[in-house]
């Protein structure tokens, strides 16, 4: 089937929503922990982790203020710092379950059951166990003016992993601990390896 | 194992880069068709495709201007339109390969064996066979002055899908049609599905 944009403008808008952002393919699921200035830890989750560079390692993350995710945005910019957590492909329901509007005073941590962890005196909540816990400060807000999306760039502070996921060469074995990835927003996948290949040449 | 922003300084150059970037995850493999103005065709892989928005549908992408992805960039930025293509793993090789530093005035889709193709006068070609085909313009640049990287802000003018892979509610089943998915550099993936879940509510 063929769908041009006047097509598309004129969807359904459930139907343009499910269809858009299921199109623009599978990508890494991650929990995003925050606190707010009273002390009241947030989670939620993300699917829109972009990569932007390894030195200084730089991570975005794209916000929509207009949603659920407001309060992960101004907790970031309130406290500088928030984590990021990856999960196992079995727990894609309590992941899930964070992206519920719950009221501002209740931490998702405890409604969907996951727990709560500090680490070394960072002020953002980890996920307890997650495969994947990383600690990222906020470096700088991108506007992006068209559709009023916000782009968070952070740098990492801090990784932990298992170290047997790690291959001699730096490369994160993040299929074999089975870790969940996202589809639009409500499908959930673990990955099949096909295969590493060399450094491609002409 | 734990590594902190001193450690990650401190790593080989080759490891940090393996690292970080399969640290981000999994993501959509997409290849982007483009055109120069000398009407050389161009394809390459990117890993960093974005969903900013459903209505206007709006995707972005990230671009390395100092990187082989220079020349997608040139072309975009030129004649203003590009085409995202996703193909199936059993392509994961040829779809690997794009990402080889060929001599310009050289294609990609001949050197590696993808067929062009297009589609409706749009003047950037696509990937003749590909599970999903999207005829995009370019809207914007947004440079991320902190590392030198650019986000692409493009709007989708049309997209090709098969009629089948596209569920009652407009939820595009990529899975089933076994589409490639990556991670880092050079790891691809498909994907097997846990399930889909109802609007999350309190």
């Amino acid at each position: 089937m063929q769908l041009n944009q006047q097509d598309l403008t004129g969807l359904d808008k459930e139907f343009r929503r499910a269809f858009i952002n299921s199109l623009a393919g599978f990508r890494q699921a991650v929990l995003v922990g925050t606190i707010s200035d009273k002390g009241q830890s947030n989670l939620a989750i993300f699917n829109s982790l972009i990569h932007l560079g390894a030195n200084p390692a730089l991570f975005g993350l794209i916000n929509r203020p207009d949603s659920v995710q407001r309060d992960t945005l101004q907790n970031i910019q309130n406290s500088g710092c928030y984590t990021l957590n990856y999960v196992a492909g079995s727990d894609y329901q309590k992941a899930h379950q964070t992206s519920a509007r719950y009221p501002v005073g209740v931490s998702e941590f405890e409604q969907v059951g996951f727990e709560e962890v500090y680490h070394d005196g960072f002020a953002a909540p980890f996920v307890a166990g997650a495969i994947v816990q990383i600690a990222m400060k906020f470096e700088e807000r991108i506007d992006i003016k068209r559709n009023g999306t916000v782009m968070i760039v952070g740098s990492i502070q801090n990784v932990r992993v298992d170290k047997s996921l790690v291959e001699p060469d730096g490369f994160v074995n993040l299929s074999t601990a089975g870790v969940l990835v996202s589809q639009g927003l409500d499908a959930y996948f673990t990955t099949s390896p096909l295969g590493r290949l060399p450094y491609a040449k002409p």
